[in-house]
């Protein structure tokens, strides 16, 4: 057998393509991922050289490179994308939505790039949530969708959720009936890599080690108690000085940090979690119990933790889309 | 004249060294500066080369080749110093001491290096605040000397003070009857360098052009309203929404960004601050007056300000330890 075969024929092809990687998604009926492929042609990392004179023509050999053999085997498949693709960076802007937002909305406003010889690709917007401090996501509104669809099945989904999306910036989302609501971001995981490779605080620590749970839940309980009052920006300088009183190896100081970042984070958001809606957790997992620990530490329920749903939530816009 | 030589006998040779300077003062009688010399051998930055065999003689080169003169015509002016020399990367460790501290207390536990054909060296030493969340400071409490010296002389000077030292890690130091008896450290200058350098926030920043006095207001308002609530870990991304919303042009973002830093700090002390002690400001005149503005916007008293003061810090000291 061809190892490109499908088994079974694909009735979408399903993109996540972010600023450092794409991912493709053969998807079957009912929403099946049938094969996964991933390439580091992220939007800020498409092939260059011969033949590609556009920046249309560098995304549509990333696109090519991946999974051209889909496209090629399957020209009746409709395509979708979500991601840093749709940004003013990306292949073209799909221009922010407002709130509230689900996902009949998101698939009204997908932008449409025709691709000569192929199939258009469907590119989701992000969202804009206006105000005094605006907010934006471009790719969890596709990670919302698909937690909402992980749970559309065989049980029965709370009205109000309130969806965590650890990472780099970890974004909080209100969801009511199936409408995002409101959101917040928090640069929690860009400021722990600032702080751990472009401050005096990085000088201690020593990175690589295995996860050190009590150095986490010391930071952890430093966020959340009385001791951090005064704030991140204070907090954090006791990395160094816990060090150089040699109450904390240099080995434990990475997951102290990370400790006293998510507890700040969590403890900032207590009110609004004590409010009483069921808390998921989507993202890689390692860091989602990290963020469960916390929630824990607070007295809050243990949440769900769910990943890999973005191909789900490109399925229900594209269902909404009427693409499948 | 030879341009070295100065108008009257020193008394008093004071350095004020730290990482990445050494300045030097020739002190007269009563603590006046009589001349002020700078340069770049900071601690971590010392000279190399034939006949520097050892860290001592890397500091005793650095030295002479700042103030050889002065010693050689002055052999008997006793020589003090703050700062990072006194570090454990420094000529020698001058331990830390513990709160509450005065001059006295400082003068006494001076380190003393000796120096081979010439007066001693009197380092003194940084200071300790023990404590679940300890705190450190190695130069500041020469600052803090030199501020109290700058008062002592015809004017009533408050039993209690509140001393901020604005700077790359500012400090913070609770002043009873001439004691430090508390101190706090927030990492405000450092996290504005990592955020503004080596985050996403840089990427639409606009850095060098002249200062954006309504920016920082806004940054101010934000950190210390409601709007801030969440903290800055969720404030910081602003700087990037306000821009992706062509609400904030990249030339506004560094100052919003420094008035969103300060404000968070200043609204972390809000209540020590309204506790009543007079608040003094001390350091770099124009990041002072960022913090005096940051004071004012929160309803606190406009705070004196003073600089330069390291010099009468070393010679309160020097007066403490007898050496004057």
């Amino acid at each position: 057998m061809n190892p490109t075969e499908l088994l079974e024929t694909p009735v979408l092809i399903a993109l996540d393509w972010g600023t450092s990687s794409l991912r493709a998604y053969a998807m079957g009926a009912h929403g099946a991922v049938l094969a996964a492929r991933r390439s580091e042609h992220g939007v800020m990392h498409l092939p260059a050289g011969p033949g590609v004179d556009s920046p249309a023509a560098a995304f549509e050999q990333a696109l090519q490179a991946l999974c051209g053999d889909w496209l090629a085997d399957h020209p009746s498949a409709p395509l979708i994308a979500c991601g840093m693709v749709g940004s003013a960076q990306g292949w073209r802007e799909a221009p922010y939505q407002p709130l509230p937002s689900r996902e009949a909305d998101l698939a009204e406003a997908v932008t449409r790039i025709e691709r000569p010889g192929g199939q258009p690709l469907h590119v989701v917007p992000g969202l804009l949530q206006a105000g005094e401090l605006p907010n934006v996501m471009r790719g969890e509104e596709t990670q919302i969708m698909g937690v909402l669809q992980s749970r559309a099945n065989g049980r029965h989904t709370p009205s109000r959720l309130l969806i965590g999306l650890p990472g780099t910036h970890t974004k909080w989302a209100w969801v009511e009936d199936g409408a995002v609501t409101r959101f917040e971001t928090f640069m929690t995981g860009e400021v722990y890599a600032a702080l751990s490779q472009h401050t005096i605080l990085g000088r201690t620590m020593e990175l690589g080690g295995p996860q050190d749970e009590p150095a986490f839940a010391r930071g952890l309980r430093v966020a959340c108690s009385k001791l951090g009052a005064l704030g991140v920006l204070s907090t954090v300088f006791s990395v160094r000085t816990l060090g150089l009183t040699r109450q904390l190896p240099g080995s434990a100081q990475p997951d102290y940090l990370s400790g006293l970042l998510i507890g700040h984070e969590v403890a900032a958001l207590a009110p609004a979690l004590r409010d009483g809606p069921a808390v998921v957790l989507c993202g890689e997992p390692e860091l989602c119990l990290r963020y469960a620990t916390a929630l824990e530490a607070q007295g809050l329920p243990t949440p769900e933790i769910r990943s890999g749903v973005t191909p789900l939530g490109l399925w229900r816009i594209a269902q909404a889309a009427e693409l499948v």
